[in-house]
């Protein structure tokens, strides 16, 4: 990078917030699985949404790329800058404001972790309706570009239906304020959900106004096994849509045996696939989830958890299997949206193409059956096998009618396959909008686009 | 029109839905409240998306504005073409796809009204999630271009969100199939959100996947009094967000007691503000609304339906309310957002602002409290009164804190107070997304912008 436009930078954001030393910018450059690495010409940390417009506004002048960094928790290497980019981190728009409890929302900056986001609602005796495993690093900012799923997406739906407002610094140095004090509000393009999902190809969202939940009062958390993932799917479906249904995850039985031996958690039922069932609302739900269970082809008896402690344990269970997955070094992960129909097939032909392709790799899944949404974690494979296995695997998600993004975007690993899952003209209204913010194409040009 | 451009249309769409009779065309370019008239060159109904495609682009390159009409049942002027244009009804794009019972979703024509949904929904054992007045006229795709809300929106959030997919003809005479067969799908941005409430100023949406819902086996209605609207809100405060509610409605002392006296409709309270609350759910709700009564402060006994004959005497109490203000000439009609604490004050101030501009006009009010959603009608009210009162309202309403539409969208009749919802910015941003996808601007041009 120029140091005219160091200096420009550094007159926007502070001396101490452009950063050019050589081994920050290579931890920078480097996604956080360690499998896709970019490089960078400056990390810039501004302060507001203005100084966020105002670095924009210098990087197009002087024909930057700007890669767009929260967290960097993305699974798809939706943060490794490609263009010798200018990082834009968010980690300094760490403000949240206080929470509303009457209309039930909270004002935060981008920066802001969902951990974070979850205390503080918690604190006001409400619930923050999403909630993954990187809670404690993954970014609301990034969260919303990604719209980002997780463990409570089948009740309360992904970020996207969290977002009430939004603030975004716009490519050409604008920046875009959209909240409403009022729940309907018929006036005019729904802006904010153009920027949810578009991966800070279309600006920079800097802050957000978030909906919060009551918390539900009564809670009940189960772990069951099934021999037969088609009889777990089945109580999948028949739970999904019910109104205190609060979590519905899968659990791949060579995870939980994973987890029993590395981790040393109590698994319930062991040489089966697990699924946790939780249920909440404003009444005692016991008897609703033995009456959801009662004709199900169960493997063991279902552990049930009716108070915070158990219920803990039981979601240790499913928590483990996201952390054994990384004892192997970095797992290739597939995210992957099924109808839930396809899900056993899935399941069956995905192991198979993975011995075919990597035949000492371990595959194992888990994920959200409410959405038919599987992450295909596989342990063990090198980054030559994985180039074979990538493709293939993507074909058979196609085959089985699948998405080849679920909840993780699209990022830099996939867009060479958004072709799978939009049509022509579908990417070329994409690539219109794309091009009528964007014209030079600076802002995360790694990134959706091929 | 040109005898060529109709020419050119026929050859499109047929013969017969090509319509240039004179009063065919004076019949189509008043809207259905009568106060709003515009001018149309020929009335055109294609059969399929191509068609709508097709006939968009020859319009474009004659140069000739497109004003898209489904069931024309707008409230502010949405379908009155105002440049001697060619009307492009959904009329005949009615198609029904089977219900999938499984995945809860139906494939749709844009020109399928809202009830037509509903049937098909409850023959499946299902529900559609919207319910308005116009069910009957209004169509799914004028529904989804306005993001109509209604009945039901405090459970099942408006006509976006039971969106899963759309088919629109673009203006440039492309046409882009937005679906996914799957429930989670991350991949790129959100058009159909895009389409969505942008009151068909990007494209014609020709035909739309909808979500349906489980229809919760119990339900129980009650219409209540109140004396003091401050009460009613809190009751409308401490229901809306929990699980089991199904509709919160406002109704109007004032519009009670007309329905009463001209419709003959058995009233519960009369001089009092009325609350019409339903629960619906997987559990007997009878005893969650005794709860949610006991610390009220009621005006006389609540008239509570547990059978569907009951709850259909009480909800024609609400329905009345509607149909009443029709009786003394087009009422004129504001829709307002509001802050559930800013209602009371203002239906005072606004009674009182009617009052001083329209001394003989009658005000009454309805809506949905969830939403802080009014709809305040102004009875025998002139044109040259409103003239007056329109913009004094819309002022009234800014101070309150609210929006100029909540569920109405802008149409023409609200264009020039869109920069009293939306920031200049916000606009611009607007603007330069119409620009990218109609650069001509022929396409519904007298609506949302000024």
């Amino acid at each position: 990078m120029s140091s005219s436009l160091a200096e420009r930078l550094r007159a926007i954001v502070g001396e101490a917030h452009v950063v050019t030393d050589a081994d920050v910018l290579d931890g920078r450059s480097v996604d956080h699985t360690g499998r896709y690495r970019g490089k960078a010409g400056a990390l810039v940390r501004p302060g507001s949404a203005d100084e966020v417009a105002a670095v924009l506004r210098e990087c197009r002048e002087s024909g930057v790329c700007v890669t767009i960094q929260g967290g960097r928790t993305s699974l798809v290497a939706g943060t490794v800058p490609e263009h010798d980019d200018v990082l834009l981190s968010t980690e300094r728009l760490t403000q949240i404001g206080d929470v509303d409890v009457v209309e039930r929302r909270v004002h935060v900056g981008a920066g802001v972790t969902a951990a974070a986001v979850q205390r503080a609602a918690a604190a006001a005796g409400l619930l923050f309706g999403v909630d993954l495993a990187a809670r404690d690093s993954a970014t609301v900012g990034g969260m919303a570009s990604t719209n980002a799923g997780g463990l409570r997406t089948v009740r309360y739906g992904n970020m996207g239906e969290q977002v009430l407002g939004l603030d975004i610094a716009l490519p050409d140095g604008s920046v875009v304020h959209r909240h409403s004090q009022v729940r309907a509000d018929n006036t005019g393009y729904d802006l904010a959900s153009l920027f949810i999902g578009a991966e800070g190809t279309l600006g920079v969202i800097t802050a957000l106004d978030l909906r919060l939940h009551p918390a539900p009062p009564h809670r009940v958390t189960a772990v069951c096994g099934f021999r037969d993932l088609d009889a777990l799917v089945g109580v999948g479906r028949g739970l999904r849509d019910t109104e205190s249904i609060a979590a519905l995850e899968l659990i791949d039985g060579r995870a939980a045996t994973l987890a029993a031996e590395h981790l040393d958690v109590p698994v319930p039922t062991t040489g089966a696939w697990l699924l946790l069932i939780e249920l909440a609302g404003e009444t005692d739900l016991t008897e609703r989830l033995a009456h959801a269970l009662e004709d199900a082809e169960l493997y063991g008896e279902p552990a049930v958890g009716v108070d915070s402690t158990a219920q803990q344990r039981l979601w240790q269970v499913r928590e483990s299997t996201a952390e054994v997955v990384g004892l192997f070094g970095p797992p290739l992960k597939f995210d992957v949206s099924l109808p839930l129909s396809a899900i056993p097939s899935f399941a069956a032909d995905s192991t198979a193409l993975v011995a075919e392709h990597a035949p000492d790799a371990i595959p194992v899944l888990f994920g959200h059956i409410g959405e038919g949404n599987l992450h295909l974690n596989v342990l063990r494979c090198g980054a030559e096998q994985e180039a074979h296995l990538y493709a293939a695997m993507m074909n058979l998600i196609a085959a089985h009618g699948g998405n080849v993004s679920s909840e993780h975007g699209v990022g830099s690993r996939k867009r060479a396959y958004l072709s799978m899952a939009r049509s022509e003209e579908d990417i070329a209204a994409m690539r219109t909008i794309k091009a009528a913010f964007d014209p030079t194409g600076y802002l995360n040009p790694a990134v959706l686009f091929d």
